[in-house]
């Protein structure tokens, strides 16, 4: 059995990562030339798709903060798993930016999907993995449970990819409405922390 | 009643994403071709804008770092109020550079004024947030008092924004006026600190 | 003796420098201005290098962790050895950008190499430097041994260097083979501290 | 006399803004689009003032932590203290890519000096606000003592900004000299925390 090590490093990476991730999307958001507000409705689906991106990034970074939380030590194979989900994070910036300034065309709503759905997948291994260390009873597992909430984010991005190419309002509506899913905090570890009555 | 969560992580977040803010607004200062001193006068409305949104983030991360020193804990909800002040501030880089780059024109100066606003707003309802958590008699609540100074700013920022179609020297010596306002660190939390004898 | 600083801040640094090294890389792909799927072609050279190079600044971002991890305490010297490391490793995205988007040539691809030797030399020297301080009985010392992964390294980007002019893909198949064979969180380190029963 | 802070998260913020100031600074050195190694020649003076600008920015980094070490407490002036010192070396990478790009040109080697000096008067500032709040007697001002290195920088980078426009090369290795009487970390606190058997 390997060493365990602290939180603290891993998250504070995480935190350096995603906080420069959710910054530099905004220099897609270009100063125009011209000095009207007209100039500023061209820009209004990068800002869009901004707005998307840092509410899901804001997602990650929450329920990265709650999952953590829970957890008092890790091992060498978490910080792969993590930077696995980082890996897959670090490709937001990129396929925001494509989908936003093409108007939310088929193949770059797609995409944008396919990272969706990859981020979600590699916050399940991380997930899994940290379970695995802590075991079935721990506070992560019960507060986890079946992970409903993930597992359905799952479906609706598997729908959504297919879906851009019939009509990307569809694909838009299903990441929008992942996204308001999330939008409420992780109540299921504060729950669990709350009846152990920390 | 949701259970409660250190502030070190949010901190270190905030942290992340205001250093970021801070130092990409420079890239704007592209280098000139040109190598005569001459060559820099093109730039000193572009400077004059970046000081004034460094002083602007400079001053939010002062009374960010002064109200969270008094914040023993907080709950998930605070995490979206922070995220939600941090998405209007991630838009000052864009604003800076549409007003710094067009001398200050009138459009993009109300839009600057718009993002200041909004971020103040933002700053608002996180304070109110974390007052709520703590209770009216805390040391933040007691510290914040009536908040005639974010009263105030709100006040000036509604009369900046129409004011910049005007002349937007008025709406500029209003921005200016109100970062001066604030440059005092928040003496209130300290004075409240010293008090309790902290 | 001089006298001894506390890692934190050491850490700290180091983790922001990582992360935006590992983060900026990504504004290198850059969104094609057509929107079918094929247009995302022509970027899987610069993505390939991309990943590779996520990769390892992981796999440097990891072994940092660990080594830091069992070291207590440091001395003035230990933070330009770093920062010396972090100098190589800052050079990354521009080879990485080079590399990538000129389909692996040859000059491109040999750079890419120095640097790569030119980090693992600097991390090698910051080892030592931290086994002087601790001493030859320490944790960290008998952690890494012979450092014979270290040492084939250095070897192996030796030999790519000048295979990048015989054919690239040589050079290339060395640098995968160099991160797989770290891939491996630096068990040595972990294994250590499970017998000492940390 | 106001209530005193934790020096944590101006460590943390001071680290973050530090973090990438030097790493942005990479993003001057832009791949060339020919292939072979002489392409990198023109790059040469850029690189250059990178190295220069790296050692600049790691020399107030490691004098930074060196001090920051030695503060147990601040209080809200210091947070603006050391702003403005964060301002200034916040110009680095603007003045950087001029200088680099213009083959270390009169002007361009000039204005950095400019910065130079005016970061090194910005952190003499942060030094005696720190020395007041702590006293005449505290480690931080015995370290310090009469600061000849701080006064000796001040005065070459005064005879250097000027001599840029006689001759650069005289600018240059005064910028290289100041950085070289520098590199070597600040033993003064070092010293002081060993008699006093920290």
């Amino acid at each position: 059995m390997p060493a365990l090590l602290g939180t603290s490093r891993l998250e504070a990476f995480s935190d350096g990562v995603l906080a420069i991730i959710i910054t530099i999307m905004v220099l897609e958001l270009r100063a125009p030339h011209d000095t009207t507000l007209a100039a500023l409705r061209p820009l209004i689906p990068v800002f869009a798709s901004y707005i998307l991106s840092f509410v899901y990034i804001g997602i990650y970074w929450n329920n990265h903060h709650h999952m953590l939380h829970v957890t008092p030590r890790i091992e060498g194979g978490v910080l792969w798993a993590n930077l696995h989900l980082l890996f897959w994070l670090s490709l937001v910036p990129f396929v925001t930016a494509w989908m936003g300034e093409n108007h939310f065309a088929a193949a770059p709503s797609a995409t944008y999907g396919v990272v969706l759905l990859m981020s979600g997948v590699a916050y399940l291994i991380l997930q899994r993995r940290l379970i695995a260390i802590q075991g079935d009873d721990s506070l992560l597992a019960r507060a986890v449970g079946r992970d409903l909430k993930g597992k359905a984010s799952a479906i609706l991005y598997l729908i959504a990819i297919p879906a851009a190419f019939v009509n990307q309002w569809i694909s838009g509506a299903l990441y929008v409405s992942v996204a308001l899913m999330w939008l409420v905090p992780d109540r299921r570890i504060e729950r669990v922390l709350a009846e152990r009555g920390d």
